[in-house]
């Protein structure tokens, strides 16, 4: 979830400056409109790590809006009246009113989180809790309100930076209390436990908004234009929202994608390529005939704009494996029969069996990026699909595969090379078409699908990998090296059991 | 949930016949135009108690409509192919195309089921699976399915006059197998756990359709109108539901609900009513000071018919407590204050803490009664609000609340005798007005609507009590031995320990 947001997003002081003015005044607008009409609610969830401004940003949205139409919450511990009540007693007492504004600090998520990561609740507690969420926000949303999550993140370098930093500044040392450090220790804990707690309830209707927290004036300007899309799409609509009313979060305010913030200049000599290729196919060929491995399938997922070399690195990989045992299987449109179907069906019809291997060629995640960008889909189609798709691996996860997912990352630059070569090369002239001209026109829309789409998607049971790939020798050894990684690590842990 | 599958419906073979013809060419009809349109399948759950007509149902509806476009598909022990891959895969593998209609004879429904009643699988891990459906049911519909889900049901008594039926006829004696007679011990058992999965998985998207089975005219008519209806509304429809466009199922063909088929004519005569009164407020006046009593909460509902008696019963109940620690609750029209906030704010305000209790006059059942029969609300909204009842319900319960709810149930005879005696006398004027003349046209509306609130919300930790009360006296004595005997066996089963 929180991969966009350690990339050290930032904006000039200056520029600060200049937008805030214009922004005060546009939600004070909406407010007002939201005020005057009277028909839906808007909450607003504040939550994230410490030091990430939280606090500050909850001031700075009193104080552009008029607060006599705001009410801000904070939890602390239950009182002796709301523990003897159910959990959720305390948050329905301070629901806004239809045209308020309500900011909860903290929220009904601090405690399902806290519980289990102090290790009070096990994980089958944790996923009722998280589950009794997201069917109380559904009606919320049923309901008409308006809903904001804001996580605002820090990466744990940027939290210890943050900390130190305020230390230093004698009118804010008071902010840093031994507690916070006590807690810093467990950061990895918490941000686990807070990762699948965000990607298990960001759902279509109300997904999350991870900001991250470091720059104070790329936060702020960030929290404000989230909010404000969130309140002009909810003043513009029907009184109630329908699944089709999605507002989709805007674009990164400074420009900075996950994918633009890559480093693409590792490469790797021939020679020392070929070495390695050689050994990293052996030590694949091996894990492939590993016994142990005949207890779990291998779903491996290539994704990646066009040129990103997935086609000659999917060679590199089946070199290595037994023809009986994989398929690859490419995905362009659908067929007619597959179009008559619930979008993932024609996933599911190649999902491997133990013992085999299926590597997709381009892949589900055409829900959430060509449909998305070419709008094949409606919003709200492609915004449950992130949650459809984190079941799905779930699934597959659950019933032994290994999924593994590459992003071939490339530059724009090395694209445009790619294709002129492909242009003077008769033999590569296949593989360039009008549409790859066509699609390279939409990068920027791209690169911030891809953004989202590793955001919400990459989990436990199946991170992304990001593979540099300007230097294609370089990325063929990162992804043979990862996919041997991923089953050794898997089958070492103990062969999977089967489902029954 | 199966309580109006329980009352013996039936219609005359005579009857049945004259329908059938018509009925049969609707669906056909309707079956074309969904082929025609090509834009959404159609998926029939076929599921239910052993004996209760399930097979038949489907090759019925195979009889009656075009072979040719339904695929029927039933599923035994999972294959070795099966084993090897998610649990959903065998059903992704026939999902009908669009225009086309799919009969899974049992479904996802079957293993989760059996692997909870057979203690393979804890009761976590079975909400976990309920949960994955609610969300696979969900995706299916966002993505277009109709879905129609069907419990075919028998009573236990009708359950084991059903197989001893088939056994005493040559023809059919085969389908009743010594593995039939084994389940049916454990009918108790099986109905505890398919009542629990029903309710859980009765969304307002995709409803469960419980249809009693004991007569095969009455069981195949219905279960053919519900099929119409949910293919009527399919192919009138936009090529994507939405959440409002929920068919609502039809009322019972053969007219009979849950409030007719209830016995009226119980009574007391009131030397004995005044000595039970008596004996019960005491018993009830000592429970409520019972030290134990003071980790609970008592909320307790009374919904009922106009002049059913709910105001001078409550009083019968308050006589009994202590003033300081209960509150009646009378629930009339919202204030302007409860209209701006989701349905069921004003109810949260009024949870009691422990040790107190609360009374509602009236309550959250509103919103399937009268807000569904005035249409105060949209069939989408009251369709969810079962659902969101039943997990306020058990939100109250798992804070430690008994929860008590009582229908007042009388006669439209007995309503109207009230009300010319409330006109006749006086100083009752006050409590007859043009809407209970009104809503007294409606009686049929309500009783359908109280039949669907009884089967979707009467659950374990909320049952509901339908009392006859055409006789006040005994109706009083009913509701108060009820109430006691609730708190008896909760607080014998030990004090609940609060949430921390």
């Amino acid at each position: 979830m929180f991969e966009s947001a350690e990339i050290g997003h930032r904006i000039d002081r200056k520029d600060y400056k200049q937008r805030e003015p214009e922004l005060r005044a546009a939600l004070l607008d909406a407010q007002y409109a939201l005020l005057a009409q009277a028909k839906r609610p808007l909450v607003i969830l504040v939550n994230g790590v410490d030091g990430a401004g939280k606090g500050e940003t909850v001031n700075l949205f009193n104080e552009w809006m008029d607060p006599r139409h705001i009410r801000t919450e904070a939890f602390g511990p239950w009182s002796e009246d709301e523990r003897q009540r159910p959990e959720m007693f305390r948050f329905w007492q301070v629901l806004p009113a239809k045209g308020r504004i309500g900011i909860l600090f903290g929220s009904w998520y601090t405690d399902p989180i806290l519980a289990h990561v102090m290790g009070q609740e096990k994980k089958a507690r944790f996923g009722q809790r998280l589950e009794e969420i997201r069917q109380f926000e559904r009606m919320l949303v049923a309901e008409g309100t308006v809903l904001v999550k804001f996580w605002f993140h820090l990466s744990k370098p940027a939290a210890r930076d943050r900390f130190r930093m305020l230390e230093r500044d004698p009118k804010n040392a008071w902010r840093v209390t031994k507690d916070d450090w006590e807690r810093f220790k467990h950061y990895d804990e918490f941000i686990t436990v807070c990762e699948h707690a965000l990607r298990k309830t960001s759902t279509g209707e109300a997904p999350w908004l991870v900001v991250e927290g470091a720059d104070p004036a790329y936060r702020s300007l960030t929290a404000g234009q989230h909010l404000l899309h969130a309140l002009q799409a909810a003043v513009g609509e029907a009184p109630k929202a329908d699944a089709a009313a999605v507002a989709v979060p805007p674009a990164a305010i400074d420009g900075k994608t996950l994918l633009a913030s890559f480093d693409y200049t590792r490469a790797l000599p021939r020679k020392k390529y070929e070495n390695e290729l050689e050994s990293l196919q052996a030590r694949l060929a091996n894990l492939s005939r590993d016994p142990r491995l005949a207890r779990h399938s291998l779903v491996v997922v290539f994704e990646g704009m066009d040129a990103g070399g997935k086609g000659s690195t999917i060679r590199r990989v089946t070199q290595a494996l037994d023809a009986r045992h994989y398929r690859v299987v490419p995905v362009a449109a659908p067929t007619d029969e597959e179009r008559a179907q619930p979008y993932l069906w024609r996933f599911w019809r190649h999902v491997p069996r133990l013992g085999h291997t299926a590597i997709f060629d381009r892949s589900w995640y055409g829900r959430v990026l060509v449909e998305r960008v070419e709008k094949f889909c409606s919003e709200a189609d492609w915004m449950r699909g992130y949650d459809e798709i984190n079941s799905f691996e779930e699934q597959l996860a659950r019933a032994g595969a290994i999924v593994v997912k590459f992003w071939m990352a490339i530059t724009p630059d090395e694209q445009l090379r790619r294709f002129e070569e492909r242009k003077a090369t008769p033999h590569k002239h296949f593989k360039i078409t009008d549409e790859d001209w066509r699609n390279r026109k939409k990068w920027p829309l791209y690169e911030r699908a891809v953004g989202d789409m590793v955001d919400r998607t990459s989990s436990d049971v199946a991170p992304w990998h990001i593979v540099g790939s300007d230097d294609k020798l370089f990325s063929r050894i990162e992804v043979l090296r990862h996919l041997c990684e991923r089953i050794e690590v898997t089958i070492g842990n103990g062969a999977h059991q089967g489902r029954k």
